[in-house]
């Protein structure tokens, strides 16, 4: 009671093995009736960043006091610190390397701690399946209701990568970049849609272009409102933009890939 | 009480994403005590009918009442309307777009209705993923027993996609083809085993014989019953003539795909 | 009650058709508050050492009366017969076909029924599916507290298929094998750690050594400890020595694979 009864799980285990199924019975070992939803387990191998995107545009759709546990750990056996991230509505557990980053940068506020008590981890632990022996159980107590304080002190000093931003060379020219390909090939960029409607005051009645690869990707309102070839743009679920081909994979038939620039300019 | 506990989930939206998770937040936030099943999100991405045969062979399974969500979506954003299909003993959820075709051929009784009530939507809704903004949530409200008149008005102009069916160019042959090809490269056919019993009445005595592309495929009552080389045929779980090869990939090694034309003959 | 709320999947069925969540369908009609539990369903069609090795791994991290439910039944429709195996501590359910082989090596207490009771099956049954058919509901009523002994009589034939085990041509040398590839392209091998640790007593002072294919593996405590190129070995979390590269992948960059052999030699 109090306490969500939801752990979420995103991961580079992939599908293929026991790995996520494993950490599952041990949450449930330690808490029978928690509801475990599984947010992607095909991140790819060590990319944080793509994980700290996955949590970023996840966590808000659930519920008060979700436990979200996002284990991508190329550190695992080091001494990168287990941590657990509470904000105003939610939990997020996961090795101390970034994976947060995101989250850091948009949560209202932001409390961090590092797990360190081991009576918590299944014992004896190994060195390189920390989600099974750690990450797993921390998250499975909290949800029973320990309290955060129990599992180690608050810290400061916890990693918060660079986020790729975009910059503003003009008045009227925003330059971003492409962050994130999903499984349409559609390209998600780090420009937000807050950013183009400050620009909007500043640039009334003009047009506005989307440019990638010296080709405009004309704007629309939705997927089915374009041409059936050449690229597209339109402003996402997530309120970013994005680049498409209607029915079609622009990232393979345009060769476009995350870090590529995307340029959007009002005249 | 009353209302069956259980949503499932079909989409084009893969594993690779945070879409389908994201769709289970928001359903867990309306209805925490709901139990989610995947049926699969592995549908080729844009492919209707594809997902029109998955839940056509999954959604009998099912306990009573039942939501069964299929969300594959090309047209989202445009004017195509969302509904719920209540069946004898089940509801669809998602885009009236054909992708309910194959239950509309089956069920005994069918209602259609246009859902308008955007009370039940997230606000705001995007105009690219329905699948979060509207059919999630409204598959959440309706298993939390809101009536179904609450969401719109009854509708019989709903999308009805052809299926392709079998003909009968003699009283002694089938001919079908193709529709569906598993993760093992089985071949699904359009060939109910009720037509050939059907065909076996007038045909008694003969031998039943089932070509695709020239090659005749044996007979089997089951996969092992099978020589290692070769095509064989049988009638699978769902009741349909299958072609396969044992410990093989059909599909992979006859070069055989949806559409490919099938015979059974009685000589 | 006494029995526990947790049915586990492992099959090679995959995640494009919907065999699956049929068989989840089938086992929620019989028992609706079952917590269902995906270990993985990506086992490579009809690999029974694959899926006996992902069950192993993962069974005993799961609370006490979990039943196992594991289908690789590339025999499906002959007359192996469909068992329960009961442990200590689990159950498991799925074919007589040597599926269970690495449970029957480790666990400490087994009992194996031949399961016959026909009116636990779904009626009529296919011959091509009898995860959906035989074994979901089974475990399903097992779940619901039905006593073993009603589901048929234990028999003491079952199949147990050999497991390749290392060998020690001599006081200093334990010569293995690979015998598992995980999504990250590292290699388990069947050199359990108690081996090495047995070899260790006899030679203390000398310095250990993995080979593989006239390479040289050197001995880390975790990934991150190795260099950024190179094959190197540790003790993974199911307590076997495994190959791996740093942020890399072993199989592929070195062209290893299921059968190949590896030495641990002491000098």
């Amino acid at each position: 009671m109090g306490n969500a009864p939801i752990i979420t799980l995103t991961t580079d285990f992939g599908y293929k093995d026991p790995f996520v199924g494993i950490m599952k019975g041990v949450i449930l070992g330690i808490n029978p009736s928690i509801n475990i939803v599984d947010i992607t387990h095909d991140i790819a191998p060590g990319n944080i960043m793509q994980a700290a995107f996955a949590i970023e545009t996840s966590f808000a759709y659930f519920p008060y006091k979700t436990i979200h546990l996002v284990v991508v750990d190329p550190g695992v056996g080091t001494m990168r610190r287990p941590i657990i991230v509470s904000t105003a509505r939610h939990y997020l557990v996961g090795p101390d390397n970034g994976i947060f980053s995101r989250i850091y940068s948009i949560a209202e506020s932001i409390d961090v701690f590092h797990v360190t008590a081991e009576h918590y981890f299944l014992s004896p632990s190994s060195k390189t399946f920390h989600g099974r022996d750690i990450f797993a159980p921390v998250a499975a107590w909290l949800s029973k209701g320990v309290d955060i304080m129990n599992f180690g002190e608050p810290i400061s000093d916890y990693i918060n990568l660079p986020i790729p931003l975009p910059s503003f060379p003009a008045k009227n020219i925003i330059e971003g970049e492409i962050i994130y390909i999903d499984r349409f090939g559609n390209l998600t960029t780090n420009i937000h849609s807050q950013k183009i409607e400050d620009l909007l005051e500043n640039n009334k009645g003009k047009k506005m272009r989307v440019l990638v690869k010296g080709m405009e990707a004309p704007f629309r309102n939705f997927y089915a409102d374009a041409n059936d070839n050449g690229i597209y743009s339109l402003i996402n679920s997530f309120n970013y933009i994005e680049l498409f081909v209607k029915n079609g994979n622009a990232s393979l038939e345009f060769g476009l890939k995350v870090g590529d620039k995307v340029g959007v300019i009002f005249n």
